[in-house]
This record gives C-alpha cells, sequence and structure tokens, in this order.
C-alpha cells in the first residue's frame, strides 16, 4: 500500500511525524507538506507565485517534501509531480485542533484530504481536539486501523472521512461513531488594538456557539469523548432549495427568454 | 435595503466598480474588498497576522474599504466591525472568469457569499465566464434584478446563490436556468521550468476536462449562454455515504468498545 501523507501544521510538526512513523509501519509512504503553517487557509490553491519542492529532513534522516503552498498544493504537486501516480490513500493531518462542524470549510487538514477526493483518491483528515496536544499516541494508531479498514471498503470516488480523536487518555475513549458535520458556527469577534504607531489593526477570535445535541453530530461526539467519522464531499449544491426554487420560474427576469 | 459587497479581485477591479455602480441604484452600499487580489484563496481566513482596514477611494471619491485579507475576512470584519449590523444582502463580485464544477470550491468570490450564509445574510456570489471580460453591463443590471427578485423570496438560511453570466453580447443571451454544481475537474499540469539561479519551480496550468452533458449543469448552461443560478450551501456531509457506512460497523476498530 502506497499512502501520501500531508498537513497544514507544516513539515516540521508533531502531528506529522507522528503521522508518518505510524503508517510507515503499514504502507510505503511519501510526505508532501506545506514548509510553513497554513492553518485556516481553506481550500486554497497557489496560482499567483510558482512553487518550489525543497526535501526535508528529520533528526539527520530524509523525511519528506517541503512545498512553499498550500496543503491542497501539496496533494496535487505530490501526485502530480512527485509521486507521479495516484497512491492507494492519502492521509491529512494529525492537526492540532479539531476540526468538526464550520471549521470544515476552513481547515487546511481537510482541503488537502478533499483535494485527493478530487483527484478521485480515498483520504481522510485526521484531527486531534486540542491545540495542545498531549500525546498523538492513540490517534496515530487508530489512523493505522482506519487506513486498513478504508483498504478493503468500496468508498465512493469524491468522497472522504473527517476524523477527531478526543485527546484524552486512550482508556478515556468512549468508542468510535459515525457522524455528520454540525452546525456549531463560531461567534467572531475582532479585537482592536493600537499598534507602536498609533494604527488600528484587528485580530480574530471568538468562541464556538454549540448548536448540536444529537450524538451522530461531529462536534457532540469528541465532546463526549467519543471518536468522530464523517463521510463528506464536495458537492456543494443545495438540492432542497434547487427544488424550492423551480417554483421561482426565474427565466421571467429576461423578459420572456424562456430557457 | 443595505447591501454590502465584496470579491475577490480586489478593491480596485473593474467588475467591482460595476457592481456597486448597479446597486447602488437600488441599495444603500458598502463595499469591504480586499486591499490585494485574492483569486483561488478557496475560505481561508487570516489568523497568524492582524487586519488592517484603510479607506479605498476611486476617481478623488470614497469607495469602500480595503482588507488586508481575504474575502471570507472581509465579510466577517465587514458585518461584524464596519456595518455592525448584517446587511439585507451580500454580494460578492463581478468575478472576472467563471465559478463553476469544482472551481467552486477553489473561489474566493463564492467564499465571501458563503461566509455571509454562515453568518445568516442572504447572499450571492456573481462571475462573468472569462478572465479578460468584455462588457460587464449586462452582469451588473442581472444582479440588481437578481437582488431585488431574492429581497422577496424566502431563501433558507445557509444557502448562497452562485451566478454565472457568460461573456458575450446581451442579445446573445440564451436565457436564465437553475443549475447545479457540475462535475468537471481540472486535468493539472506542474509547469517545471529553471530560474536564473539554476533552480527548479513549478507553475500550475492545466485544462478543465468537461464531463457534464445536462443543461441544468452549471458549466453546461453557461457554455450554451445561459445565465447560471446555482443554489449551494456549506453542509459537507456525503449523506448517501453515511447510511452505506453504517454497515461497516466501525465500532469493531476499537475491539468491543460500543458507541
Amino acid at each position: 500500500m502506497k499512502i501520501l501523507i500531508s498537513n497544514d501544521d507544516g513539515i516540521n510538526s508533531e502531528g506529522i511525524f507522528a503521522l508518518a512513523e505510524s503508517l510507515s509501519e503499514i504502507a510505503e509512504i511519501t510526505v508532501v507538506a506545506p514548509l510553513m503553517e497554513q492553518s485556516a487557509v481553506g481550500h486554497a490553491i497557489t496560482m499567483q507565485i510558482p512553487l518550489r519542492v525543497t526535501k526535508s529532513y528529520k533528526e539527520g534522516k530524509f523525511f519528506g517534501y517541503a512545498v512553499n503552498g498550500t496543503p491542497a498544493d501539496c496533494i496535487k504537486i505530490g501526485i502530480r509531480n512527485i509521486m507521479k501516480e495516484p497512491p492507494d490513500l492519502v492521509v491529512s493531518g494529525i492537526n492540532h485542533g479539531s476540526n468538526t462542524a464550520i471549521n470544515i470549510i476552513y481547515s487546511g487538514t481537510v482541503s488537502a484530504a478533499r483535494e485527493a477526493a478530487i483527484m478521485d483518491v480515498p483520504a481522510m483528515a485526521v484531527s486531534v481536539t486540542n491545540h495542545d496536544v498531549k500525546d498523538f499516541k492513540f490517534a496515530a494508531k487508530l489512523t493505522k486501523l482506519l487506513a486498513k479498514e478504508i483498504a478493503g471498503k468500496d468508498i465512493p470516488k469524491g468522497t472522504l472521512l473527517n476524523v477527531n480523536v478526543p485527546d484524552v487518555d486512550e482508556n478515556d475513549i468512549a468508542g468510535i461513531i459515525l457522524t455528520k458535520q454540525g452546525k456549531s458556527k463560531w461567534d467572531d469577534i475582532y479585537e482592536q488594538r493600537i499598534d507602536p504607531y498609533g494604527r488600528d489593526y484587528y485580530w480574530l477570535t471568538g468562541n464556538l456557539m454549540e448548536v448540536d445535541k444529537e450524538i451522530e453530530i461531529d462536534q457532540v461526539a469528541i465532546k463526549k469523548n467519543y471518536v468522530s467519522v464523517s463521510p463528506i464531499h464536495f458537492d456543494l449544491t443545495d438540492y432542497e432549495t434547487f427544488k424550492k426554487m423551480k417554483t421561482w420560474n426565474i427565466e421571467h427576469l429576461l423578459n420572456g427568454k424562456k430557457n
């Protein structure tokens, strides 16, 4: 099995080290990850500047390829130019911090896995629910189990798994549960400050407003110490509203030009 | 009616000038847009550096607020700190180039409208199907009609409209049609080049592989000179695969820990 590994925290982060170590026990791994931290870059791709690929080392040994771009860039160039052919699986992570509910939209970790799904490669994004992660060991071990599980299953092309692991002792993990994306959102606050030159600047902060209650929702599951596994895709069409809007007869806007 | 306007091409682009001019005829407008071009930034938000807001002028008159961030940043700070309260509508555009099929995932234009939808504000993204747009007049006029249309309709919270307008003479427009996101994707190519110092670098290029045939698909509609209007949302859950994965019984991965 060949696995391409990436992340959004950058190639020199603890989470990707733990992931690479664990997955190398079951597969031939290739690491292609951002040179610099790329948290909250969403599904950005780099078109305005050229990309550079450099070799990256860990304790004097070759670890992987660093790219001066985004997580999605890493997957594209990793598959097209570095691996030359698609791997059996792409795993993005292990992220420092959860990617549930609305955070999936902003997440660089998820975008790497989603880019793989766009390229018809099975993929998963893995996150631990704490920015200051105590221990990646359990998440790394679980990812290995899930990688083997996915290998034997028929996940539809274009679908990826978004996995969130509570940052608690393995003995305190309640179980593993299939979930849907939650509806919790951030109540954004821009802290207004004044720089040493007397000019205003703004830092984004805020609180996640938790609105979901069902255990089959990602954000609820992790709060109850369950590992959360959500199948997600990149078809953004709102089919219900599509049906409803049929009754609008929008063609009247163009004065009788019928479609 | 109060309308917040943004884009991803930057506050000094022809498309946003045309949009602001047209919408100011029917609403009180506020422009909050990126200082620099932000194409293909996806749904990135800025957390690593502080944001600055500066006034931007057009022909000596105040035009709007420029933010050193992404389209999604502009909507967040525009609503929270500049307008202080939600507008009746957010319009993002008019983009230079189409945002159909897979491009919706990469688009900064769409992300601005999606951020508004996340904040429960009705929103639309408007694009013209050509990077070197001949004339924004028809698209600007149509956006005005759609803005009035939306004002009288009940679009569900969390849903936005993704509008694409063919870059043809108004007389050649075939009509307006309700569509779904297409499945066309890019066949990415990284052109490998050598810089003046003998080092490799890569530019992203590629071709859109058109796979859809139905007229009710965004990419097909614009090719046939229809204005395409797609309702999209930000729930990424793949419900079909969710149902299918129920049969996996993933709890076996944690050795009997039942959920």
